[in-house]
């Protein structure tokens, strides 16, 4: 409700106001809260909370299957999947397993078109060396602090880092100061602080929650700004989390088989998965570009650049930081329409 | 009167407003048009056009040691110049001139304690390889354009470019689009575009010259954006200008000898001059952090970052363009008040 929704929330949580930018004005969009426990999702077998990237997948994919069951009218609609940030570990795992599934029953059990992920994380090494690299190219560290964690740090590695790592790690976020990681150059919760402030009253109101047949067995506790469950997911089942992989690119790389449309975006002041990050993810792809890098347009204003591969199309949203509907939402409503059609940004 | 001047113009070049972070809040402003011939400053003899980095520092010399003595009354004042952009060059020049006069005639001809530029042009390697390496890291092009430039392109010569270089610079400033280069994230000609529209007409109202004692002799043809006049400055006057040099630094680095106090700033979002540029050129001062890199901080934001070596201080600051006062202008103002007392920008 702070992005892309229909909605966003205002007056301390009692009021909405129509989102101009919404992604249903374009498509119908399902919301589909992951892994479980994030959000309004729950379970009473505490079991069903010891998660993974594989797990995750699996629940999305019956959740799907049984929702399409449910709601027989979309099952030939085409089908495209969404997501940000951790979501670039989740979507490539969960249309590969749609993909597989497709192949192996032989029948369109899920109609998967496309998938796009903005700003995500795909692969430990160049997500590691971006980020530094990002951190000191866009002047927030020093030249001294970012040579030695290039000389000091094993970016590949998930072990724990050396000692002389640790500290040039600890000293260069020091150095960065109070600034928003999500938008490097805002003022620290600029954006749409109303919706992020309000959100919480509003989903805790027993009517919205009974309207959104949300929360009916009457678990304890509040619903949670996802940021925080996600802390409280990754500090907690994190320590079950035993598969993940170090890099996704593989999965992305395998899905233009499946004949379907992968595009990934960036907002380019984000710097908690920055630009540079997936640059450097694609670079290991070694994919030949059949559009070379170029500006796109919209609102007479240049929107990002963009570069299609053979099999791939990859997107940056100029000005937007990590949750870039939150930030740019015209730009990121007309490259997400683009993105439907199967047809590259405006270039003019 | 669009960056750090008391007023501001508005209401079509017919109001003044008071622009609440001008610099004449924390010290008297004399403003120095140079070189000869931009803005209301004029020559009714044509030689004098023929200016270069020398002429313009010896220019800007007599007519502060004619200032002063007219108005004897600021000789003991401390004395600190300012500029951005190729004042990157006159500044020096200028500092130097005043110091070398200083020491030969054994007297406090002009009291000079300190220098700030911002967004300065210094060095022509720096300058040249880091705008592309900026244009790169800020994801406006692409690796393979980036590279193409790299590889064909010597930073070091003034000599005309190899076609190569010239074909891949072509490319890269195409691919960028229609952006504001002093300024890449924000909306073209966002910046406060009354200023710049209604300053034309405002200094072109005959009473307004009159009062401003400007153009007395009236010269014909109205006074324009100094935009346009550097254009013309440059475009004309640029055959006659044979005397820049390679580089400035070991100016810069000699100022400090002459016990003032140098301090280069970038805003980090100017792709013209841009922080990775005067980076990179004060990389080749080799000098020694006293203060290592660190966030400063002003209304509650990271303004920007700070190093201050042992003979000069580097301040960027955070979402500014290539004016930066225009941009960020209370930013600016707490940059130029610690300047001025010689402190760094507040740590908190």
């Amino acid at each position: 409700m702070t992005e892309l929704a229909p909605f966003r929330v205002s007056n301390g949580g009692k009021m909405l106001w129509e989102n101009p930018c919404a992604r249903n004005n374009v498509a119908n969009v399902l919301f589909l809260e992951s892994p479980a426990g994030v959000g309004f999702s729950h379970s009473n077998t505490s079991s069903n909370y010891i998660i993974g990237d594989t797990k995750t997948a699996a629940d999305s994919f019956t959740f799907l299957v049984n929702w399409l069951e449910r709601f027989p009218e979309y099952k030939t609609r085409d089908f495209f999947i969404t997501g940000e940030n951790y979501a670039g570990r989740y979507v490539p795992r969960l249309a590969q397993l749609i993909l597989h599934n497709n192949k192996i029953t032989n029948q369109t059990v899920i109609n998967l078109k496309g998938a796009t992920i903005g700003n995500g994380e795909y692969d430990i090494e160049t997500q590691n060396r971006g980020t530094y690299d990002y951190y000191w190219t866009h002047a927030l560290i020093s030249d001294e602090i970012h040579q030695g964690i290039v000389s000091n740090c094993n970016f590949s590695s998930a072990d724990p880092p050396s000692d002389a790592c640790q500290t040039y790690k600890s000293q260069a976020h020091s150095d960065i100061g109070h600034i928003d990681s999500n938008n490097i150059y805002a003022p620290l919760y600029e954006y749409d602080p109303c919706s992020d402030n309000y959100v919480y009253p509003y989903l805790n109101t027993p009517a919205v929650q009974k309207s959104l047949h949300a929360n009916t067995t009457g678990i304890p506790g509040p619903w949670k700004n996802y940021k925080y469950i996600c802390y409280d997911v990754f500090g907690y089942i994190g320590h079950n989390w035993d598969d993940e992989i170090d890099t996704v690119l593989p999965v992305i790389k395998e899905h233009p088989s499946g004949g379907i449309s992968v595009w990934l975006y960036n907002g380019d002041i984000d710097s908690v998965c920055s630009v540079t990050t997936t640059r450097y993810a694609l670079n290991k792809l070694r994919l030949s570009a059949k559009t070379p890098w170029h500006a796109w347009y919209t609102q007479g204003e240049v929107g990002g650049y963009t570069v299609e591969y053979e099999n791939l199309t990859f997107v940056t949203v100029r000005g937007a930081g990590h949750l870039v509907p939150s930030y740019q939402p015209a730009r990121a409503l007309t490259l997400f329409s683009s993105f439907l059609v199967g047809k590259l940004p405006p270039s003019n």
